[in-house]
């Protein structure tokens, strides 16, 4: 796969190596991961990171986790590049005020949960479903009383 | 504010400047915003975007967003620094998945709040509270139907 890309290579060179004006060499890090038929992939990284900088991440990593990183690069740059200020770092911002607002709308509904199961016992304690409720937790609550007594007979 | 940081960078260099070995000028794009006394913040971009590309997404910023943007770049180095497979993409991915959970958990509480009302509907129709509600909410309709007598005869 990356051989028959590196041949395609020979012929055109790859993104990176074309926008750097440089020939693309049969192991060009770039090439696996900048075709050339996506200029803006390496463009964005290049504006944000710096060819350079890319280059020596890339190096520094094994080759299987090389495929990640450029996506996560590609990704980033692309953030930096639409929001010169924020970045990336604006979506995780927004994530996070997303996640205040859910965790306080659970909040809300669990203790509407609560609520409501409190004031059916109240209300209604005679209620057969209640009851039955009440004589499964009964149930289930004894044969854990039970168990522990077992328990209890085996240790002593 | 700006002046007596710069006085101070007479001194002794920026951090950027002292980093790059060259001489920290008056009116320095880095100075204000990498302080000597904090070497690491500018290590990190350096090391991520490269100070070229610090120095020319700092000039194409109005200045009062400039800070803005250097505590995003050094959030966003230190991410990737830290990781350099994902960067602030993990960050991302991982509070995508946070308010995925938020919301199926959010979705389960709500539907079960939804289910206790119909049930307690269901099984109490003589019920003096739900009757209390039915009864407020039957006298809000009424009222909206008496509005709309009115505005029947005006009209008519």
């Amino acid at each position: 796969m990356k051989e028959s890309s590196r041949k395609q290579g020979a012929a055109s060179p790859c993104a990176a190596c074309k926008l750097l004006r440089r020939r693309c060499v049969e192991d060009c890090v770039f090439a696996p991961y900048f075709p050339a038929e996506e200029p803006h992939k390496f463009a964005s990284v290049h504006k944000v990171f710096g060819a350079s900088n890319v280059n020596k991440m890339l190096q520094e990593l094994p080759e299987y986790q090389r495929g990640d990183a450029v996506s996560s690069m590609v990704y980033e740059a692309n953030a930096r590049v639409r929001d010169p200020v924020y970045g990336c770092v604006g979506a995780i911002s927004s994530l996070q005020q997303q996640i205040d607002k859910l965790q306080a709308q659970l909040a809300l509904a669990q203790a509407e949960v609560v609520h409501m199961r409190m004031r059916q016992l109240a209300d209604f304690p005679n209620s057969p479903q209640i009851n039955a409720n009440k004589q499964s937790r009964h149930q289930q609550q004894k044969s854990h009383f039970d168990m522990d007594n077992l328990e209890d007979s085996f240790w002593h």
